[in-house]
């Protein structure tokens, strides 16, 4: 038998509905890595439900011990009993902002079975790079003379070259690793002093990496591509904000984001990385035992690779490939999905 | 016989297709017109050309020029042989800016005879509410130690109550003529000042319109949504940079730019308002006489209908709808669209 290793996973299944499918992710990562890892989870109370109790969102010392993990599993995050950004920005991108988790991964794929709302969206399969610590996620805007008719509401978008640099660098190698070609997105005829840098950055990069090519694109261009030609990227290159809004529109063309997993992920190993699905918490269908854990058991997925245990994770890409093959059709609970897609790993 | 009014126009065909499309756009609005209004045009020589041969690309002189007009028709602007940004900001940038053009408007319609790449497209017929003068691009940024490794680069976007009330204004006053719905789209769970701020003035001015429902949706949101259920939306109101993005977007999904006209408009009517297609200078086909001038000849019905011209206007519109619908899926130069168009007015 093999050796066993032990990691410490830190749960925080949030909101909506986020506790309903990480149970489903957890199921699904301990029963593809039997005889090979254990995982001590600690959950975590966090989100809606704790802050409208107590009024906490996350303390430092919460934080501390998310920090002991070896990894995050995250279900999702807002509700609509709190005011929009309260929970967002205090929980989510608080943890992405301390645990310094600047890089962003999204894969986008459409899966055999599933069906996408283009007429011929041909093979899709790219992955968002998305810098997950500037950028306008920083929070430093503010405002002037607030709730007046003289107010002033500023936003300021802020990034250093060596914050761009390590998420260029991780492109790069992702695209060595993959198809080669490395799709650089942003808004440099308008955004010239981010948009320059960034431009400046990978040219310089790229000099490093001979077999790999690489483009420009606008971010409004690419919206267009993304609908009328997505087999085109490999990897896309983007900052915070410009990532958060093409991945929602490749997880629509994809078939719904209900199939699409992310990373943040710290690649200097110095933090716990933390994986969740791109979807929200979904209020509207929350409570009800109907929301797809496919993007969540995706996503443990992704946490697997992390921690290196790629057999366990392939094993969970073929289960979730061929569920949704046969099934990716057909109505089924979140329960069902889970279940089914543990049948496979049997 | 009506009495014919006269109206000085600005003609700035600008880059690239620019140059082409721009003709047939005067040709259409000359016939539809004929007998109710005459039109003197000044050429305006600005672009990649004229910067490349003189270094001009828009003094206050020729600003000045510009303002004596009743309104601008504009081709494209944008050539590989600059550096993107400049002609950008300099020309395009600096006539939204200095002419007050604070509307960006940016109707979005499925035409019978467009194929979308929608595979279930059904009805799409949108407005987009682009707040024009304000945002990411006033080109308040600026960086530290510029080309180094520790070069910090920021842009800032700037917003004002005043400047977010009269565009939610101008969409409410919009949804009254339409089907009295308005979303506002922002991305108000991260960006806090701004994204309060438009939320706090769409619903006091939504007071005094009873008629008309609002939703707010988040920009990733929205990118969903557009590819999804596009007949969701009626007027979509948002700020400078999420309006261009969603804008491409939704141009994608009813066939391509290639069909959509944009207004940049100042309605305290103090200065010209420009109308443009929202496509670019298209380089690659440049020059070729294929590119189609169907948005640059819907943006001259878009100018007309600002100068009162409303039967010749809608003219144009039954026109290109009757063209679209015959020919829209065969291959046709440039001129000849133009000529189609054409001897449908007759
Ligand atoms: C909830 C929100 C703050 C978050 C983001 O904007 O990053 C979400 O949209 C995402 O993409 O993970
Ligand atoms: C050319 C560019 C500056 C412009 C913009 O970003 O507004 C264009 O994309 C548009 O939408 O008209």
């Amino acid at each position: 038998m093999a050796d066993t290793k032990t990691y410490d996973i830190a749960v925080i299944p949030g909101d909506g509905i986020g506790k309903e499918i990480t149970p489903e992710a957890q199921a699904v990562m301990e029963k593809a890595t039997e005889g090979v890892a254990q995982f001590n989870y600690t959950q975590f109370d966090l989100g809606a439900d704790r802050y409208l109790r107590d009024g906490v969102i996350l303390t430092d010392e919460i934080l501390d011990e998310i920090k002991r993990n070896d990894a995050i599993l995250l279900g999702a995050i807002g509700d609509p009993r709190v005011k929009a950004g309260v929970l967002e920005r205090g929980l989510l991108l608080k943890m992405r902002f301390a645990l310094d988790h600047y890089i962003n991964l999204r894969p986008s794929k459409l899966y055999k079975g599933v069906t996408s709302p283009l007429a011929h969206p041909g093979e899709i399969d790219f992955v968002v790079v998305r810098e997950g610590t500037e950028g306008l996620y920083v929070g430093a805007g503010g405002s002037a003379h607030a709730g007046t008719d003289q107010q002033i509401a500023t936003e300021v978008s802020i990034n250093s070259a060596a914050g761009v640099e390590r998420t260029v660098r991780y492109a790069f190698d992702l695209a060595m690793k993959r198809r080669k070609h490395v799709t650089l997105v942003h808004k440099k005829n308008v955004l010239i002093n981010a948009g320059d840098m960034w431009q400046r950055i990978v040219d310089k990069v790229a000099e490093e990496y001979p077999e790999v090519t690489h483009d420009y694109l606008h971010i409004d261009a690419t919206t267009i591509f993304i609908v009328t030609d997505p087999g085109r990227f490999d990897v896309i290159l983007t900052d915070n904000l410009f990532g958060d809004i093409i991945t929602d529109e490749a997880g629509a063309v994809v078939g719904g984001v209900g199939y699409s997993a992310s990373g943040n992920i710290n690649a200097s190993g110095k933090y716990p990385s933390m994986f969740e699905p791109i979807h929200g918490s979904a209020p509207d269908i929350a409570g009800k035992g109907i929301a797809n854990p496919t993007a969540a058991i995706m996503s443990s997925a992704m946490l697997l690779h992390h921690l290196g245990l790629d057999d366990a994770a392939e094993k969970i890409e073929r289960a979730v490939e061929a569920d949704i093959e046969e099934n990716g059709s057909t109505a089924r609970s979140t329960h069902q999905v889970g279940q089914d897609i543990l049948a496979r790993l049997a």
